[in-house]
C-alpha cells in the first residue's frame, strides 16, 4: 500500500537534522513514496524559514496531491501567522483526500482550521521525533498511522489509570473531539482562532510545563465558560513536569485533576495516549465521535469519517 | 509619618523567610507600624493556606483599615480563586483610603478589581522580594513608596533605550492605565475578568519566558482586539529571557517588539522601569493618566488619582 507522503515545516526550524533524515527513511521504507518539501530545511531565527515561506510550504502541502501531509517537527511558528494561512485551500485539500497530520504548534493550525472551516485534520506524530525516534518508531503509533492510510481505522481505545477505575462516566454520543497541546490551545482563547465547539470531547495534552501553569490554563479555560459546555474532558499525556522539590508538597498533576473535577460537573477522563510520548494515537480533530467507557477501559469510535473516505489513491 | 502596613500572603508561600523579615524589619525602621496577617506565612502545598485561608487573608487585609495592604510576596495562587475574591469590600476598603499593592501574580486580583469595580490597585513592591532584598531595598522604589504613603506622588518618568529615541509619540490624555505580568494578565483573556479597557495605556512586564512565549502571548491579545484597542503599550522589564544558544538566532525580546510595532498601528514605549527587577515604580492601575514623550524621555502623570486624596490618615 504505496502512499504518497508529503513534509513539510510549519513551525520552528529542524534542530535535529539526524533524526529527520531517520523518519524520512522509516516512512520510504513502509513502502512509500516521500515528498519533501523545498523549505522544509530552511532556517529564519528559530523558525523553518521566515513566515512567508512557511506559509508558502503550507500553501504547497495543500496542492501537493498526497495522501497524507505530515510535520516535519512542532516548536513554534504557527500562532505568529494565523491571520495568513490559506484555510480554504487546506479543506479543499482535505475534501480531495490529503490529511494533514501533525501535533504540538501544529494545534495552532488545526483548531484555526476547524474554526474557519470546520474541515477535520488528525493529531498525530511528527517525522523527526516520532518516524525518526532513536531506536526506532513506535509500534502503536506507525499501527495508528496505517490504519490512517488504509483508511481503516474507525476508533481507538486506552485503559485509565487505577485511581480512575471507579469513575461514573455515561456515554457520549455525536460529539465533535477537539482539542491538542493545552498551551498552544489556550493561546488561541478570545481570537477568532479558537474553534467554538458544543457539547464536544475536548483532549489535551502538554509537555514541559509545571501543573501550576497547566491549572492555570485549565482555569482560564473553566473561566471563559469552554470546559462546561464540553461533554467530555479527556486528559491525554503530560510529561516533563517541571515540579519544585520540597516546595510544591503534593502540589502536582493529580491534585490539578482531582480539584478540576470538583469544580466541574462535565466528566474528566485521563490517560489518552497522546502528547509529546512515543505512543501515540492519531485522533480525528473535528470529527464526530462516540465516546464510552467500562471500568477503566474507554473506547472512542469515529466511524466513517467524512466523505471521501470511499476516495482511494491505492 | 507613620503609616500602618497591613502585609498578607494571597499567593505562594513565602520560601524565604529571611528575605520575608528584613522586609517587615526594613518597613518598620522607615517608621511604620507593621501588621501581619495572621496566616502570612501558612504553607499547604505550595500556597499560603489553602483557598479559603487565603480568601480570608484578603478579606482581613480590606478590613484592616491599613493605608497599604502589601502583598508578602507573588507566586501562584489568585488565578485559582478569581470566583471568590471579595471585590466590593476591597473597593470599599479602597474608597476608604486603604492602597492596594503588589505585583506578579497579584495582577490577577488588580485586573479582576479592575473589570469588577473600576477600583484603582498599585502595581508595586512585595515584602520580600524587594523591602527584603539582599544588600537592601531599592531607593527609588522606596522613594516611589513614600510618595505614595504621602499622597504627593504625581506621576514617573523615564528614559527609553537608545534604539527607541526616533519613536514618534503624540501625547496621551485621559487614558485608562491597566496591565501588570503579561503571563498572569493573558490567562484572564476571555474570561469575565480580563478588564474591557479602551483607549488605555497598557502596562506589561515578565520574568522567565522566552522570548517566544512573549510573543505568543502579545499575539493572543493582538489577534483578540486588545492591543488594537489601546493608545499605547508600554513594555516594562523582561528579565531572565530563556534564550536557547545557537538556535534563536537573533529571535529574541527586541525583534519581538519590532514585529510588534511593524504589525500595530498603536505605539509601542519600552524600557518601563517596572518589573521583577529592584528598581521599580509604582503604577496606579486603572487610574486616569497623561502619557508623553520627548524624544527617549517618557513622562506619565496621573495627577490626583481618586476622591480618597484629601483623606489623610497621619
Amino acid at each position: 500500500m504505496t502512499k504518497h507522503i508529503y513534509i513539510y515545516s510549519p513551525s520552528s526550524a529542524i534542530r535535529d537534522k539526524a533524526a529527520f533524515r531517520r523518519g524520512v527513511k522509516r516512512l520510504q521504507a513502509l513502502g512509500h513514496e516521500v515528498e519533501i518539501d523545498e523549505a522544509a530545511l530552511s532556517v529564519h531565527q528559530r523558525f523553518a524559514g521566515d513566515d512567508a515561506t512557511r506559509l508558502a510550504s503550507i500553501a504547497r502541502a495543500a496542492a501537493s496531491g498526497a495522501d497524507i501531509a505530515l510535520i516535519a517537527r512542532g516548536g513554534y511558528g504557527l500562532t505568529r501567522i494565523l491571520d495568513a494561512i490559506p484555510y480554504k485551500a487546506i479543506a479543499k485539500a482535505i475534501g480531495r483526500g490529503t490529511e494533514f497530520v501533525g501535533l504540538s504548534d501544529f494545534t495552532a493550525l488545526q483548531s484555526a482550521l476547524l474554526a474557519k472551516t470546520g474541515a477535520v485534520s488528525w493529531a498525530g506524530p511528527a517525522v523527526g521525533e516520532d518516524f525518526g525516534a532513536e531506536g526506532g518508531a513506535d509500534d502503536i503509533m506507525e499501527a495508528c498511522f496505517d490504519d490512517l492510510l488504509s483508511g481503516q481505522g474507525e476508533g481507538t481505545g486506552w485503559r485509565m489509570p487505577a485511581r480512575d477505575a471507579e469513575l461514573k462516566f455515561k456515554p457520549v454520543h455525536g460529539a465533535t473531539l477537539w482539542g491538542g497541546n493545552l498551551c498552544v490551545l489556550t493561546s488561541l482563547l478570545g481570537t477568532p482562532y479558537f474553534p467554538q465547539v458544543e457539547k464536544g470531547v475536548l483532549f489535551i495534552e502538554d509537555v514541559n510545563e509545571h501543573p501550576y501553569r497547566v491549572e492555570r490554563m485549565l482555569d482560564q479555560l473553566r473561566m471563559a465558560g469552554v470546559l462546561a459546555r464540553q461533554r467530555a474532558i479527556v486528559f491525554g499525556q503530560f510529561t516533563g513536569m517541571r515540579k519544585v522539590p520540597g516546595y510544591d508538597r503534593g502540589f502536582g498533576f493529580e491534585s490539578v485533576v482531582d480539584r478540576l473535577r470538583h469544580l466541574l460537573k462535565v466528566p474528566v477522563l485521563t490517560g489518552l495516549p497522546f502528547g509529546h510520548v512515543p505512543t501515540k494515537i492519531l485522533l480525528p480533530v473535528g470529527a464526530q465521535v462516540e465516546l464510552a467507557a467500562d471500568g477503566r477501559d474507554v473506547f472512542m469510535v469515529w466511524g466513517h469519517r467524512h466523505a471521501h473516505d470511499h476516495h482511494d489513491h491505492a
